[in-house]
């Protein structure tokens, strides 16, 4: 069905958000899908790989992910920049065709009952470590990473290949009112 | 001293590190200074401005900042790329030199009892939110931005110039074992 997915070691996980991109949120519950976009999204422990991401309490999708206690984040692409405009300015309580409007298209997964978003880069299915104090007081969120993937045509091997894949792979790095910035040149360090 | 060190407002210091980039931490205690580089930093709250950075136990820079409570955020450059890898991966538990050795200049502002690392693009002045479950449990620091500046060559009116400063201004965004990438292209959604 998505003859480029490929897993990622879950050691090596932590790869696909190193360098900060915006990242959709995905979840499902009492059967609703929705995907959001969130910029403060990163990477909390290495193994088992952790990760934080705030999520404001007026989203459906905090809603959705406090029911189920499952999510995926995952890493759109220059290709989606319209697609993760839309999912982050609209919330599914005001249109619950937002995710069609978007041109959201969603595949499973076997053993994730979770909504993984099609064309993304990288997908991250995580399990909720529930900190009351935390979600309350900071909406702030840690999950698990439980599972993790990447399209095999711009991460492969343990690494990103944005160097050499088509630009429309690149990841969106969002500043503020629909600016982004793509990803760009790669850089070693002696 | 710093003529085109300008101040950020406070409601828009998230812009500095909305788009990921991997910073440096800098802290000052009993007399002692030290900076370290940090992938994991990431915006957390508006107003006032919150973010979270991930200091592993084993560092001097965490023993640092919960002696004094406060600590820097700043963004390294494309032409920091060898002081970033340096900082990053040297101990001053291990060299007293360190700083030195990877060309670390700092400078001091009014009011911030603080080392500030000379020729990043910005800067987020922070008062520790002490919260000890998340410091012992996830290795995870809450601050408070107390103070913004960016460089007003590469950061004016509450945005980023990247696509027009000179590209050595250009954040990094570190993947692993010294491979980074620069911020890119500018995109706006429509």
């Amino acid at each position: 069905m998505h003859p480029h997915l490929a897993p990622v070691d879950l050691a090596k996980a932590y790869r696909l958000l190193n360098h900060g991109p915006t990242v959709l949120v995905s979840t499902r519950h009492a059967g609703v899908d929705n995907v959001m976009a969130a910029a403060w999204c990163c990477a909390l422990d290495f193994a088992p790989p952790k990760l934080t991401v705030v999520l404001d309490e007026a989203t459906r999708t905090r809603e959705l992910l406090e029911g189920s206690g499952r999510f995926v984040i995952q890493v759109p692409t220059v290709a989606q920049l319209r697609l993760t405009e839309q999912v982050g300015n609209h919330s599914l309580k005001d249109d619950p065709d937002k995710l069609a409007k978007a041109g959201v298209e969603l595949f499973d997964l076997p053993d994730h009952d979770l909504p993984f978003v099609q064309g993304c880069s990288a997908w991250l299915a995580c399990e909720l470590i529930a900190e009351p104090h935390n979600q309350a007081a900071y909406d702030l969120f840690i999950g698990q990473v439980v599972g993790a993937w990447a399209d095999d045509r711009v991460f492969s091997d343990g690494r990103w290949h944005f160097e050499t894949a088509d630009p429309a792979w690149r990841s969106l790095h969002h500043v503020a009112g629909g600016h982004f910035y793509a990803i760009g040149e790669a850089l070693k360090a002696e």
